[in-house]
């Protein structure tokens, strides 16, 4: 183990809880830093926090801190890991006109795939299996056979996936082995790998053609310019006919609110499964929490788990000492 | 098509809906008899009812109806096709005074592995990632991400599989690509081929060693002799550090209601998700309809969907006509 040897100090500024043990047992021989979090949850660069990192070049944090950290002078980090996979917050701080940031920025690139794969299958069972009604009906100590006897099986059901990186690849793995039919959603000028659990391909360019054919429509898309609002005017009025569920486990300006429940109240759209929002917290007055077959959940399809973070940290925390090359290394210009 | 264009006629007396017309489509040549629900759901079998089925050879009908049948003179039944998987109500109307049955017994062998083992993967997901309170902060309009975000990833979970036939190596896949470490239980003389998705085996003989490694133990077993009151008693006391939640979707029998009532209040089991029961339906009067970390289906883990039990029947009748061997043939003396 000569990188622990060596041991660079490792600074941890984050939220996700009990993540800085976690690096400290995956890390024994590295000097470890935890910053007070109440240094740094209003998102501000205090003097105070300054002071406290003003020797670090390896810090692991969450994202609107890094937000924060792009432009600050008289540090001398090099090497910041965010804790999370989206990186939205961080590059709405980037300003070209400031040039580069002095750091380089990995991202959290594991972990998340399985548990929002997790998420897509569980929501989707528990759609076509009915649980909300079974807990009705469990609370009445109600016997009721007859609609719960009734349903599709995974294997009568085609879901498209919109975004096929390491996440979505993820998901379409489980969905695939489940039984679905997976129907990969890409663009046309796509450079990316074929996916193994992909069954068919339709092109973002025809979407007017793929969403015909879709039972789930799941979108794993970053926040990006090609990406915002994609879905947003009329074109889910091509899901009319079989009406499938949309699922958001990507971010939610991928459509915006009105546009959406335009499409289910339309019915266009079956329903939705919805975990992530143009406004985050989604207000209490937002019409979507009523929407019948409509399930919210705030957020939390693909948390930070703590134990993920730091064995992806630790993995680059080694590549760097030893000079490697780096994963998950997000590009300042391209924005991921 | 030799086997359709001999086209030996087909009995259909069953409640499955669209069970016949499934049968039609896939046996266009074949002369189709429907009978009529009236004349057999009270499972007697009247001399009308006789008078419909007098000249059949080949019959599919539900278990209730197919117990009856056993004995009964005067008919020229050949091929018994049931369309559930269980075979025990059949069984239960075995009388070894009385000799074997005139007819060949066969039962719905396929399609019941895929639903089910989407009912374990989709309950567990449900409780890993608290559906329960995900619906109800729904209703309340309450972003709560705190409780939300913490939780076991399925490859932290280590589920332990009781009754490893077709419908259990199927579940045992399904946990497995979902990421789940899955422990496969069987006798020390089982002679059952080893299962590709199963990690590792615990002995039946020794439950006590493996109880305490379990995250969920499935039961899947048929009820028979051997079966019964497996769980009874005080054995699932050794579930005690770990407090795995009990999944049952074989048949309720494998425990007394008592002692499973126990084992969950006496904090053994973490809870439990139950689809089957001694007494069916559960009566209103249960004390599990409202025990904590308990879900309660109404027996619908695995129904008979008509396209499987159609696409299974039309197999073996084919087999039948073309003199083959059958699959998923009951033996009258062993009883499965």
């Amino acid at each position: 183990m000569a990188a622990s040897a060596r041991g660079k100090a490792v600074y941890v500024a984050s939220a996700v809880p009990g993540l800085f043990s976690h690096i400290k047992r995956l890390l024994p021989n590295a000097p470890t830093v935890q910053i007070d979090q109440q240094l740094f949850q209003d998102g501000l660069v205090t003097d105070e926090l300054k002071l406290q990192i003003k020797d670090a070049e390896i810090l692991v944090a969450d994202p609107p801190l890094i937000g924060e950290l792009l432009y600050v002078n008289d540090l001398k980090l090099k090497l910041v890991n965010s804790t999370w996979a989206g990186v939205n917050v961080m590059m709405g701080k980037v300003d070209p006109s400031m040039g580069k940031p002095k750091f380089i920025l990995t991202r959290t690139g594991e972990g998340f795939g399985q548990i929002m794969g997790e998420y897509v299958v569980g929501h989707i069972i528990a759609t076509e299996r009915r649980f909300k009604e079974t807990y009705s009906q469990q609370k009445e100590h109600m016997w009721a056979q007859k609609s719960l006897k009734t349903f599709r099986p995974l294997t009568s059901v085609n879901i498209g996936i919109l975004g096929l990186g390491l996440i979505g690849n993820e998901v379409a793995r489980m969905c695939k082995c489940m039984g679905m039919t997976v129907t990969g959603i890409k663009r046309q000028d796509s450079m990316s790998p074929s996916c193994q659990s992909v069954d068919n391909y339709g092109m973002l360019e025809n979407l007017a053609d793929v969403l015909p054919q879709l039972d789930y429509l799941c979108s794993i898309l970053p926040s990006t310019p090609q990406t915002r609002n994609l879905l947003s005017g009329d074109i889910l009025s091509h899901c009319k006919n079989k009406k499938p569920l949309f699922i958001n486990i990507g971010r939610g300006d991928v459509i915006d609110e009105e546009s959406l429940v335009k499409a289910i109240k339309s019915e266009w759209l079956g329903g939705a499964i919805l975990d992530v929002f143009n406004k985050e917290p989604l207000p209490t007055t937002s019409e979507l929490w009523d929407l019948s077959n409509v399930t919210i959940t705030p957020h939390v399809s693909g948390p930070s788990l703590p134990e993920k973070v730091a064995e992806c940290f630790v993995d680059n925390y080694n590549r760097y000492i030893n000079g490697e090359q780096l994963k998950y290394q997000v590009d300042w210009v391209k924005g991921y």
